[in-house]
Order: structure tokens, then sequence, then C-alpha cells
């Protein structure tokens, strides 16, 4: 059965014990936090961010590059001043490269993406270190502080990466 | 006081009751959610989605065109077959043009980023149905079920949009 057919009688239950409509736009915390969109990886949870605290951008593997307008909007607009940036380990972006992706949607959708980069890894510490910095060296980014970690998948734990 | 000092410790109460080790990489209910990165918008709790459940991507707006990507890697290397798209009231993005934060950001930061579209909108749910739509027209994403929501950031109720 589609997922989507549980959403309406889950919101049900969690709009019912709901108190916290009076949490205003900018984020309380003024934080933003980019993290991979994988399953296993709840950034709020794992962080203790409560909602209202931060923005959360995701996307696969965490990648800063293409949060960068997110990045903008949120510090030029809405007034965060701080970027966490969280990859995990098992990460799903260690597994391929471009090459191979596209390759792949050539064969079986039959679509040209050779013009997509989909910034897989093959070391994870450096993919964080290197998405830190991407942020630290953008003209585009505000000099805030920006903090870099791996999160592990199997025993819940973050670590901090120097960068 | 950086919010990132208190991660460590947040993490560590976190990690202490973690049983989640066990799930594995590709999402256990083959789901991918786009969703608007807003501070007021925790997509798990609202949809009832438990870890190991789905994808999530998010980015300012929730805007699926920047999703491409990660549901491209999420469709073809991870098995996801649905997609929920979730936009929000209060939400940023009906709140400024590109010209204004273009404007903002050569003023500001002296940078020039005419070549960067900020996707805002001005009618939200206009923006649901774009948004689902540009899923379900595009050669690079799988014919499955595509559903968009209207997240009421004042009682934590979704509507779902008619597409």
């Amino acid at each position: 059965m589609a997922a989507s057919a549980d959403f309406e009688a889950a919101n049900d239950k969690y709009a019912a014990s709901f108190d916290q409509g009076h949490l205003s736009l900018p984020p309380a915390r003024k934080l933003a936090v980019v993290a991979c969109m994988d399953a296993r990886l709840d950034p709020a949870k794992a962080l203790g961010l409560k909602l209202g605290d931060a923005h959360v951008i995701r996307n696969a593997g965490g990648r800063s590059i293409e949060a960068l307008r997110s990045i903008i909007i949120s510090q030029q607009l809405l007034g965060t001043r701080e970027i966490a940036v969280v990859h995990h380990t098992d990460c799903g972006m260690l597994t391929f490269t471009d090459a191979d992706l596209r390759s792949q949607v050539r064969r079986d959708l039959g679509e040209v993406v050779d013009h997509i980069s989909f910034l897989p890894f093959k070391d994870l510490r450096q993919s964080v270190v290197d998405d830190v910095n991407i942020l630290k060296k953008s003209p585009l980014v505000l000099k805030v502080p920006i903090t870099g970690y791996i999160y592990d998948v199997k025993t819940g734990k973050i670590e901090k990466v120097p960068t």
C-alpha cells in the first residue's frame, strides 16, 4: 500500500496534540543544518533540535554546494548565523560513481544525464571537510561558525570532524 | 552561544538509548519526501514516519526541481517508489522575489547572483501543484505515486492538494 495512504491518519494524531502553533518563521537558534537525506538519520533527534530551532536542508549526501540557494535564503532573509554539516557512515554516496549512474540512467530510462553531477564521494571524512570548506570559502556565505560531523548509523553517535 | 556547543551533550543522550542500528540503507517504506527546510516543520513527525522509513529531501520551499539529483539516486540506487511533496503555510518563499534577493546580495555581499533562481512563489497551492507536476512530467522520474500536501504551521495539520 502507498505510504501516503497512512499520512492522514498519522497526521490526525500529530495535530491532535500539536501545541507549537506560536513558533515564528526565523529559526530560534539561528542555525541551518545541511544533512544527508538518508532514512536512518533524523538530524533533529541526533542533534537535540526542537521544532522551530533550525532550518534543515537535506539532499543525497548532504552536499553543501547544492544547499547554497537555501543557505543564502536562510542567512539573508531569515537571520541564521551558524551552519552544521552532517554526513554519515554507510552512505549510499560511497557506493557509485557519476559514470555508473549516468550509464544506468541511459540504459534503464533512455535519458542522457551527463550534465548532472550526482556528487558521490569515496572518502566520507574528506566529504565533510570538503563541504564545510566550500561554505567557508564561498563569498555568498557569511563568516559564521561552520562545523562538520559524521553520524554513525549503527550507534546514533556524532563525531565532530576537524576542518 | 553557538548551537553546535550543545550538539555533543544532546547527542550523548540520544545515542545512550539508540536501538536502531539494525536498519538497512534502502528506505523501508520505499518513500522519498521533498519538503521545505522550515524550522517549524518536522516531516517525519507530521507524516508519521519512523527512522529508516523514508528519504527526506529538504530545501528552501521544498522545491522539487532542486531535488531531482537526490530523487534519481533515491529511485535508481535505493529503490524508492513513491514521492510526497510538502510545502507549508507562512512560508518564507512567499515573501520575496528573485529581484529582491539578488539586489540584497549585490548590496550587502557585493556579489552578483543573477544566475541563481531562488525559486520563491506567490501562490502556495500552485507551488505544490507545480512541484508535483515537475516530477510527474520528468523523464528522469519513474511513474510512481506522487502526492502533494500543505502543512499548516499553526495547527500541525496536513492537507492533500489535488494535482
